[in-house]
């Protein structure tokens, strides 16, 4: 511990020894970047830049995290700063709608604190000169777009340099203003990652047109699976009080394209759409217009009840029908760009159609009756399985149920993973248009590793949106630095076959391939009140890349891994390095810790805090991880062939083929599909239990890993958040060994098999584990 | 809307156009402070001094109020800069202990900042030298204590500029570490505030023992009365996750010498006593323990039966009382500075010694007992009033039952403002030696005005510990600027006549007239993790000023107001001289618009949100506002005198003497020891009605002239904190309305009188006020 706070001391975030390259104590040197300047031609020029420096070194640069990847701090390679800077000289940026202005406002602190000037502002063409706008602002643009870029669409942006009327011109243009602030933040981004923009010649466009982010947070300021302190959304004092963090999450969704934002959890509240309530939305749509996003909430089935005075809720009823139209009417009245409402209806406890005896279509259509005069979406989720509490036994059910494994567990529940497929094939075709039904990105729920969730590529005549979760209630919770992109990824190119080879989930949704109208991609935030607004630094990394992955899926992880380091931390080879090479093996290191080779859905009970293989009493079969992994004497994993839930027959052939075989199967899904023997040979040569073993332990041995990787990078790292990241590794080391320890632990009762050589010894009983418990662990039951 | 929101585009706060004086849109001023510099001599200096003003221009400068009082910008007066620069050049700071550590590179940090230079650290004398130490660090030292300061006692410091050995000295000194880093503080707040430190021979020692922060924080980070975010107490994650904010937490009560701190809430949780969280309350320790901050915990009464698995928490029971030896044992053996326990024993619902048939002696004997061999000490609140429900009518009670009020109420339940002096003065001298009994300012429960606590005076062989309320659950909680000096002031200064004229409660405290071996001062805290610690930047400033009376109750208002608004703010005479009137102005105008001549305890039901006089259904009589205000036809008030409650019998004859008679009473107190007529005579010759009809207006103009003041600091103040302060007193203003609307509504059913001239009249009926309901009021019930 001394060490820990000895570390502490030597720190000084209010204060003012922090610096980008380190802190007073530490020595004389004047040099901020570790390298040394080698052009200080002139005795006055050195004398600035050794003033400049010593400024710099003095100033306060408190790394609390807040400003995310838009920190912008003054170039560091003096070469570039003097090419940027002669590069830019003034700007041309007519500013006559807010979201023009927020735009050039943004590109004028920015490149101030980057260049190091303040530019000043041209109504006529200058060499050297940027220019921003749209071709009803500026004719040069109008041309440019017209001759160049005839197929940019929608809200995309074009970063261009050219020389008009003998002046270098850089060109940020868009059709939309919207666009246009896209192309100021791409543009920033060049810089911030130190890029050339000496002939540029780019436009983007986004693949998918709904890029939101879903808040569960409640009107309590709790947040269900949040791991960042209190909902960033202080409803109690909006609408007088305008929280600056409003402004700068608007900015951080624009700066990476997310347009949309659920302010409410989908265990929802009915109170948010009382005109109290609807008030204090309006404020923060009003806050977030400018920027491009729009505002949606979710909406509480029995809302016309709750709040409405009705008797039903029941959305064949005419009166229920009017009710919600008048409710749109009056929201709309409110927020004219209002977005919608997310509906997870007849899932956990929630009211639903089928509480009337209707169905999905019923409900669904609705709403998306009382929102499509006004242009509002709604987001269905399929994220359903029977609410009903299930008993040891198959109940009488249309699903087929689960084989009922050997002598062990005697548990008969349908399989869970089939049932949003069940629920919803039915209907495809019988939504509205205004319609988007909302899956998660796996059959069961936001798993380390999941199958692409059989719906993709099952409803053609419906339009499909993801459903990932940034909020890591699956992976390592607050403290864990797992980088999601690859984990989207896999889903992302996932192949459904559902047009032939090559329809991939992504193209299911971007509906390249199937041509719907309306296209979303929606991401549970991990976003609370913390300072630095995902508690974990690496947190940041998981917004930032669902949000570049909404805007264009074609990007690598790695490369959004790279863009994302450079802006949060530093462009310097090294940290680069070290830190994406940390990032791209941090997934695979999850899965290995907790559930390699599709094990999936044995953490504790509610909480979804660290291991819990053993529990089996939950009210439902299906929320009991002995449900999920049915470790028996002979082996462990869930049937899901002909021979036991048959799910697999929800995929198309193709994909079916891949995973049916237990010699085949590709082994990272393994147990998600087979019920495998502990001798089972694996195709490194290896027994089932062995290659388990080993897994568990290589998850555990890449955090070590990860651990040196981050030690290596003392120096390079502002303290606050060197500490506070080596803090966290600490924490994840030992939970990777406590996921590790109790599992092996547990399935070695079933196995009776030794842990084999290299593979770490538990330090406690299996008994020790089991008897953790912790009542106030955050994300559930109000706990923060 | 728009113009808020417009000001936040304009505003750009984790970006790079925040300085001081303005931003870079505002023009091209590269002056910082708004003066001019006039002593730019060489070209290089001036080079260089405009090269250091565009570099400060462009520096981030994020006012989020994270730096509290501690911002130490650099000095941005020139001669004074240049006055302070060569008075300091070195410095002699050995350190030996973590204490001493932290102290001189609190020093070196905040010096390097506020003169732009490092200081380089000598170990020998120099001129113009800064020595810090005690007598075992330095000779230097240890002669000077002995010649000049022989009376320094305790965690004292001394503040003195000799010459030694023909060298200019400026030092630091004090007995303990503590007393050093305390020197430190107090030397960096005369740079900060902009005093001379040419002549210097001050010293300075606190008058009270223990200074204390009370967090009502919950295990869950939910915080009852909280305003201000979740519980800083990030328990999931400790103890490997030391949060920076514990740091600064640490440098924050040390510089205002707040040395310790009782993490959990009154209302317990007898989990914080197990091993699992003592090991994170034992980190916590560790952090503070550099900065002479105390850990103490708040005990449960029934924790040997909740989780030591007896049967009874009889505090006579051998069983129970070797439990709890064996727990501090426990405890101490982790952190061997442990401050103690709080108890909220028998009080709303807690279990304590009455509920085994025992007393309160018995109870808070039995912890001192156990704390003892180590040091501890038990914090055995008073706060206590019959937890059983009460019905309308008098319950056989030993008390004296107060005046059953003519036709319109007919609550005769005791008088809850009598029962802590009832309870506990019998038992005055029966409490060990290490037992302080913490009294509330007030006999009912920090409303903005009370008399103060009767018990203060009535317990002379017993030390009673003074407990303040600094978050704001009756004074406007989040959003009301309110400086809480005055009302600490105002008790502190109240005589008791406990020993002849001149007995203020602050000796009785602070022991200089009771002589008691212990003293305490206790202040629940009104901190979160919102960025800015306390939601309201001037929130701050009430936890200034409790730390800086625990350390001097001499201390005015005025001058702590003045210290805080130079650190906090700026050292610019207009925005000292607005915002100290403004601040001093605050608390008075509180008293008006919610609770003026002596009303109390009329708001909102549970969650103590606005106005709730007409309130009378709550489970117990005296949770009732109508309780409180007795209004009828003949007029309002609690009759406390002889013919009622005879509370006044508590205080000593001279006391009593001034409130008796309701024609020369404080008209401050006059409600709370009369039931006034409508048409009683004011000494200024109106009718009660309309005095308080004009009062409750007279609070709603300050809050409007708060308003103006403010705004004519337009670009004196940050952007971030001035738009922020200025969105609070615009809910300020609307709530003082509400209040005075909802009031003199209700209170008119009664008096039947007209409004007179100049008081706003209500835009709403009073059954619309009545109407309002705030299910997610924050800071009860687990919303934040």
């Amino acid at each position: 511990m001394w060490n820990i706070i000895r570390t502490f001391y030597e720190r000084s975030v209010f204060r003012t020894s922090e610096r980008a390259g380190g802190s007073l104590s530490e020595g004389p040197s004047l040099d901020l970047s570790g390298k040394r300047t080698t052009f200080s031609r002139r005795p006055v020029f050195r004398i600035l830049l050794l003033t400049c420096t010593l400024l710099a070194s003095l100033q306060l640069r408190a790394e609390d995290g807040y400003r995310l990847w838009l920190r912008y701090d003054r170039i560091d390679d003096p070469s570039l700063l003097a090419q940027y800077s002669s590069a830019i000289t003034a700007m041309i940026f007519p500013t006559p709608s807010p979201t023009l202005l927020v735009a050039r406002n943004e590109l004028l602190d920015d490149l101030g604190s980057m260049l190091n000037k303040k530019l000043p502002i041209r109504t006529s063409l200058a060499d050297n000169c940027l220019l921003a706008g749209t071709p009803m602002t500026s004719p040069v643009i109008a041309q440019l777009l017209s001759s160049k870029y005839p197929g940019l669409s929608g809200d995309g942006y074009v970063l261009h340099t050219q020389q008009t009327e003998g002046k270098h011109l850089i060109i940020i243009a868009a059709r939309s203003n919207i666009g246009v602030l896209y192309g100021v933040f791409a543009f920033l981004r060049l810089l911030q990652t130190h890029q050339s923009i000496q002939d540029l010649s780019l436009s983007s466009s986004s693949l998918i047109q709904r890029r939101i982010l879903d808040h569960w947070d409640n009107l309590t300021r709790t947040v269900e699976r949040g791991y960042a302190g209190a909902s960033i959304w202080n409803w109690h004092l909006l609408p007088g009080y305008i929280d600056q963090r409003y402004i700068d999450y608007a900015r951080a969704n624009a700066s990476i394209g997310i347009n949309g934002t659920v302010v409410t959890n989908v265990n929802a509240n009915s109170l948010v759409l009382t005109p109290l309530y609807l008030q204090k939305v309006r404020a923060l749509a009003d806050v977030f217009r400018p920027y491009g996003i729009r505002v949606y909430l979710t909406a509480k089935f029995s809302a016309p009840v709750d709040i409405g005075g009705l008797k039903t809720a029941d959305p064949l009823d005419p009166a229920v029908q009017k009710w919600w139209k008048d409710k749109c009417d009056e929201i709309y009245s409110l927020i004219p760009d209002f977005g919608g409402f997310l509906v997870k209806a007849n899932s956990e406890g929630q009211p639903g159609p089928q509480t009337y005896g209707r169905t999905h279509t019923d409900g669904a259509n609705m709403f998306a009756d009382a929102l499509a005069p006004h242009g509002g979406i709604v987001m269905w989720r399929a994220f359903v399985y029977d609410a009903r509490p299930q008993t040891g036994h198959a109940d009488a059910d249309a699903h087929k149920t689960a084989a009922i494994d050997s002598d062990t567990h005697e548990i008969a529940a349908p399989d869970r993973f089939k049932q949003a497929y069940a629920e919803f094939t039915p209907f495809d075709g019988k939504f509205r248009s205004n319609v988007l039904i909302q899956v998660k990105n796996g059959p069961i729920d936001f798993q380390p590793r999941e199958p692409f969730s059989p719906l993709f590529g099952s409803m053609p005549k419906t339009p499909l949106m993801m459903e990932f979760q940034l909020t890591q209630e699956y992976l390592g919770q607050g403290t864990h630095l797992v980088y999601e992109a690859p984990l989207f990824k896999e889903v992302l190119d996932a192949d459904t076959y559902a047009n032939g080879k090559g329809s991939t989930v992504a193209k299911i949704i971007d509906a390249a391939a199937s041509g719907a109208p309306l296209t979303g991609m929606a991401g549970v935030s991990n976003i609370g009140n913390e300072r630095n607004w995902t508690s974990h630094p690496f947190g940041q990394a998981n917004w930032y890349a669902f949000g570049r992955l909404a805007w264009d899926h074609t990007l690598s992880s790695r490369q959004i891994a790279d863009e994302w380091i450079r802006q949060t931390f530093s462009n310097q080879a090294t940290v680069v390095s070290a830190l994406e090479k940390m990032m791209m093996a941090s997934r695979e290191a999850v899965v290995n810790y907790m559930t390699p080779l599709g094990l999936h859905h044995i953490m504790g009970f509610s909480h979804h805090y660290g291991p819990g293989p053993w529990l089996d009493n939950a009210s439902r079969a299906d929320w009991n991880p002995v449900y999920y992994h049915r470790a028996d004497a002979y082996g462990i994993g869930f049937d899901r062939t002909a021979t036991g839930s048959n799910a697999l027959a929800q995929y198309q052939p193709q994909v079916r083929q891949q995973w049916l075989d237990s010699n085949t199967c590709d082994e990272k899904f393994l147990l998600w599909f087979h019920h495998i023997s502990w001798s089972h040979k694996m195709k490194d040569g290896k027994t089932f239990w062995e290659e388990l073993c080993n897994r568990y332990q290589s998850g555990v041995d890449t955090v070590k890993w990860m651990q040196q990787q981050w030690q290596s990078l003392t120096g390079l790292i502002d303290k606050e958040r060197f500490t506070q990241v080596s803090m966290l590794l600490d924490i994840q080391e030992k939970e990777a060994e406590w996921w590790r320890n109790a599992c092996l632990l547990y399935f070695q009762t079933f196995s009776r098999m030794p842990i084999p050589p290299g593979v770490g010894h538990a330090d406690q009983t299996l008994e020790y584990y089991k008897s953790l418990h912790f009542p106030y662990a955050p994300g559930s039951g109000g706990s923060l």
